[in-house]
């Protein structure tokens, strides 16, 4: 049965070759002073910094850089929020990937709130504000451009958090497909990986409907088609430009609209290996999520494989439905080793020896509560998955 | 190669059964004084209009009815301009169809202006500003409620002209399945065949990409799948929520970003036998579709069919092209017949004396232009359309 929901996606999306010209016009409307924030400097090397330089010469720029993946909270969200307020800012323009959007989402609302961001992230405090947010995205993955939400990591507890909150959604993305070309081997499928990952999450849900299982199918056959082009062919307008637009929908509730709640589990495993780790989201997930398939996988369960495996892999129909959903598991593994992605956690540097401490931070999120989880998980089960993905 | 785009949808939809009891909180914000439009009292004989009434007794209401299938500018685009004029309205709740809420759209531009409102309609003068607009949707069919258009008559020169401008996208849109209950089953396939001919209109251009492709072909696979039954069982909820669903996404540009222009041409051609004989908008509609699609059909535009054909009805793949193609005219043509509608142009009152006539009036419009047509047509072109529609 299709389920009742409630959807309002207010991001404008600019998207193509050459969109950033139309920079200025977009901020003017937004005040004077502007937070530029950005990584580690991939942004000078490209020209893209002294581009975005360029065209904003009328504001005034205040810049903060360094910007982490799996961004910190200390430093990047309370420096930024220091730097919001001593100079007043207006707006946040953000240019990079879905680290630095989604470090600037929290700095956003931690600039019109008076007391610790932290309790906005972590929902102490409801969010009644924030900055308006432009993106310049030069990374396909998180879907943080077109999303009210971002992922906050605060090392000395090892925490990773969602925060996801309607006055975080961008006012207005640029999606320039070719700021895609430099990112290398390793983040472009770590990117497809997480992308992958997203619309799989929605998809694994007790109630669904054929206009958002249509909707996800598309876009894993986009990302399995374009994939390998992007690796091989790095400046392949095409690829580039098809995964960056499959990417753009991973997040915004788009592809899950009238679904009962999938709980994003994959989601909530994978969060706690990068906080203990600091390791490659994507790559994380791609390690986690033919592990968490076969785990979950029963006769409760089994209609959302066959689906799946006859839709998107083609799998013969006629076959017992046990036997595709064992082939739909094992194509989506190969999927994402024939892109070159870690499949054990050995491979990234995670052993056995925190497991069980993982798995305990991992089950207080209420991994193992029905109501909001296709397949509820107890904390031994992932413990299970995760020495799975050894 | 995929097109640049610009895309936005600010509109909020909330869908499912029950949610128009949140109308009080989605109105507050933006007023007191509400014009309530509707059409010829349908709204009255199900219920519908008296909880909207107990809804909004903390707002002043001023009511326009009788708002026209194929809604006029005269009377009804004016009337509604006038009393939000004489009452200062702040919002219009718009409760009906596509008809009443393009019409709504046309007012909320017109009651912001102080000259003729057909002066924004055409385009004449820009439109700046416009009341914000609710909307109860009881119809399954244009896509009015998600898009920032709406199409307006004007009787007395049988014009009937599409006016879109960012400032009429609905605030909110209510969609609740149940209220499509009653609609009977010639309308209910009128508006399958509506939001059927939407998709179609996008899928047919000639730079496209995976996403738009699969978005475009999950909502024809979901149409077909869903009518008979809702035909069948008007208050089968799945059913009507999915086609209601499929429905919204018609003509918000969200199935062609990145495709070039298609130019609609079978609306355009449309639009004609409406304004001339006000017949049911998605009856022309089914009537013209598979008459144009064999139209165009040339080893230039065989790929579309092709990829519709085997992607939408299944269609061997190792069959000639063109007999694929064919095929897939045939089953258009089939499922349309197949939900009742009628498929020539004398079942709605058309006969051949105003072919040439409306053929001339068609081709004003500019169908002969290759730059924004996927297939350019001309004068004669139309009206041996037409003719082959008789």
């Amino acid at each position: 049965m299709i389920q009742n929901f409630d959807y309002h996606t207010p991001t404008r999306v600019i998207f193509g070759k050459g969109v950033v010209d139309q920079l200025p016009t977009v901020l003017r409307p937004l005040g004077k002073r502007v937070l530029l924030t950005y990584g580690g400097g991939s942004i000078k090397r490209t020209g893209l910094y002294q581009k975005v330089i360029e065209l904003t010469k009328e504001f005034e720029i205040v810049e903060l850089s360094g910007i982490e993946p799996n961004p910190k909270y200390n430093p990047s969200v309370l420096d930024g929020v220091k730097l919001c307020k001593e100079h007043n800012i207006d707006m946040i323009l953000s240019v990079g990937g879905g680290s630095v959007l989604d470090c600037s989402k929290a700095i956003a609302a931690g600039a019109k709130y008076d007391g610790d961001p932290w309790d906005l992230i972590i929902y102490k405090v409801k969010t009644n504000d924030a900055l308006p947010i432009v993106d310049i995205m030069t990374l396909a993955a998180t879907g943080s451009e077109y999303d009210a939400g971002g992922v906050i990591s605060r090392t000395e507890t090892n925490d990773k958090v969602a925060y996801i909150d309607p006055h975080l959604y961008p006012v207005c993305s640029f999606l320039d497909p070719t700021y895609t070309f430099t990112v290398n081997a390793k983040h472009t499928a770590a990117g497809v990986a997480d992308a992958f990952n997203h619309v799989l999450e929605q998809y694994f849900c007790a109630h669904h409907n054929m206009v958002a299982d249509g909707f996800c199918e598309t876009l894993l056959r986009t990302l399995i088609h374009y994939a390998p082009t992007a690796i091989a062919h790095p400046d392949d307008y095409q690829a580039r430009a098809e995964i960056m637009y499959t990417c753009m929908y991973g997040c915004n509730g788009i592809l899950e609209l009238g679904n009962s709640p999938s709980g994003w589990p994959m989601h909530s495993i994978e969060h706690a290996l990068s906080a203990y780790y600091d390791i490659t989201h994507g790559e994380g997930l791609a390690i986690i999520t033919p592990r968490w398939m076969r785990h979950i996988l029963s006769d409760r369960t089994l209609e959302r494989f066959v689906s799946l495996g006859t839709n998107l892999y083609g799998i013969d129909r006629n076959l017992p439905p046990m036997e595709i959903a064992e082939q739909t598991i094992e194509r989506t593994y190969k999927f994402f080793e024939s892109i070159g992605l870690p499949m054990h956690l050995r491979q990234v540097g995670i052993d056995e020896s925190r497991i069980n401490e993982m798995a305990h931070h991992i089950a207080a999120e209420g991994l193992d509560n029905p109501d909001n989880r296709y397949v509820a998980l107890s904390e031994a089960e992932i413990a299970q998955i995760l020495t799975n993905s050894l």
